[in-house]
């Protein structure tokens, strides 16, 4: 009889089913204390979705959060409004890092009554957070989650946007520079959260990260593509506002306040059986991703 | 006069060139305490070097982990020896997790003399790091460094290699099944620490990673690709030690039981100005990673 090895293809999919169960898209198969009720998804403002659409209909969908950086946000939106990164680019590609687009050339002359400067937007004062992760946070006082379902830590006297998978940044020059919005990023690699606090955050990719975490790396310093060739061309940004109705995407958060979203924490932090024998008793707050999902 | 974006090309240049001081392979721009001394290079042993070659010369270079994970490695090396993994693929994409390589067909038979079954190896008793983060993990009672260079945390009983970009795992089927190192997976996103001590880690990739971390994102379930035709093909896979001397890749770690590795790390948890206007003052294990070079 020939030996099929352990490990191959169905292995994974039975063994990393586990990890999946809370994951925002996939129904779970049994219904536990962590799933949440309909009540719970919010749905996404129009203003606050904004959609890249890069070369060959690759879309790249961001919840912006003018929760946390509202003057950022507001540029942003003059920008989108003015079709001001249509035929910019992903200019920059840097491995376990970021991806960053907007205007390679820098000399796109910026569109009229944007805020300038920008205030800083990396801290407010107080802890806002609805639900609070177990374990200490390495880059904190502690972490958790706003009402609206930011990842947030603080200091004990200030809170800000936490530096995870697939969250907006804003490209800025040396402090005290803000930056204006113009040039974006998107973290592709480990949570870079030293970059908390020093950086203006904006929101995050709920869709088509993909676009982005899987491009060619840029071979120049810092990940920079080194030949106009390589930059992968933005063929449009629009606020979902500014689109035809029926075209918008939807997407809700789930709403964190309440005892299903502690309970989910709580599974992330303790991952069960089957496939999990030693649950860690904790996660970072990066590794317990805020659920959205399409509208119904 | 035209307006130049503040926050385009040049300015990231500068501004992250302060996150690279302490990158591997990047001279710093002045001496600090936490700049290695020659002697600290330590070369990697040619049977601890894997190298697997992806159809089109794309070069994926793993430094085994004997010191972590003997068993596993021991098959491993019977693999590479064999040939096993000629012709197979990486069959696996999921993003913001792990791409995974071996045999998708699950039909090939195994050399002979591997072990099975494998001992686990995810822990082994006490706790040997030679340096150690300064903050909490939310994973475990602390992390550090082992004086080989591979991070490692404790619960104060056990010690176990960390989860971190890059670092490469033995796919398993459910508990208590340990796989046998035939199946492998790397880590291509923010660290799934809660792998943690579940499943055998086995090393890492030290170059190439962005071959496995920038393929297409597999659209089926977990990541699989859908189509024969989307797996990558492994041309080879070949230990140094079976390579001609002239061809084999040579690589050191920076050997962590000093004050400049301590310096480093430090350094890493405590990011400085021009860019950096409040460091964090602390970082998680798979923010630190370990310096490896190219022999000189």
């Amino acid at each position: 009889m020939r030996r099929v090895p352990r490990c191959g293809m169905l292995s994974p999919l039975l063994a990393l089913a586990a990890l999946l169960q809370a994951a925002p898209a996939a129904p779970p198969p049994a219904a536990t204390p962590a799933d949440p009720v309909e009540a719970d998804w919010v749905t996404i403002p129009d203003d606050e979705i904004l959609v890249f659409t890069l070369m060959g209909n690759r879309r790249v969908v961001i919840r912006l959060a003018p929760q946390i950086a509202p003057v950022h946000v507001g540029n942003m939106r003059k920008l989108a409004l003015s079709h001001w990164w249509d035929g910019g680019s992903v200019y920059r590609l840097q491995d376990n890092y970021v991806a960053q687009w907007g205007d390679a050339t820098e000399k796109k002359p910026l569109p009229p009554g944007l805020a300038d400067p920008v205030p800083a937007e990396y801290v407010r004062p107080g802890w806002s957070a609805v639900v609070e992760l177990g374990r200490p946070d390495p880059y904190s006082a502690k972490a958790g989650f706003t009402a609206e379902g930011w990842p947030v830590a603080t200091d004990g006297s200030n809170e800000w946007m936490t530096h995870c998978y697939g969250y907006v940044g804003v490209g800025r020059n040396l402090a005290p520079d803000t930056g204006n919005g113009a040039e974006l990023y998107a973290v592709i690699g480990h949570g870079p959260r030293h970059l908390d606090r020093n950086i203006a955050l904006v929101g995050r990719v709920i869709e088509g990260i993909e676009w982005l975490s899987s491009l060619p790396r840029g071979t120049g310093q810092l990940g920079f593509y080194e030949h106009e060739a390589q930059r992968v061309p933005i063929a449009a940004a629009r606020l979902a506002s500014d689109m035809p109705a029926a075209e918008r995407p939807r997407f809700q958060y789930r709403a964190p306040g309440n005892d299903r979203f502690a309970a989910y924490v709580k599974a992330r932090e303790n991952r069960t059986p089957p496939f999990f024998d030693v649950p860690a008793g904790g996660a970072d707050i990066c590794n317990v991703p805020a659920p959205v999902r399409k509208a119904p």
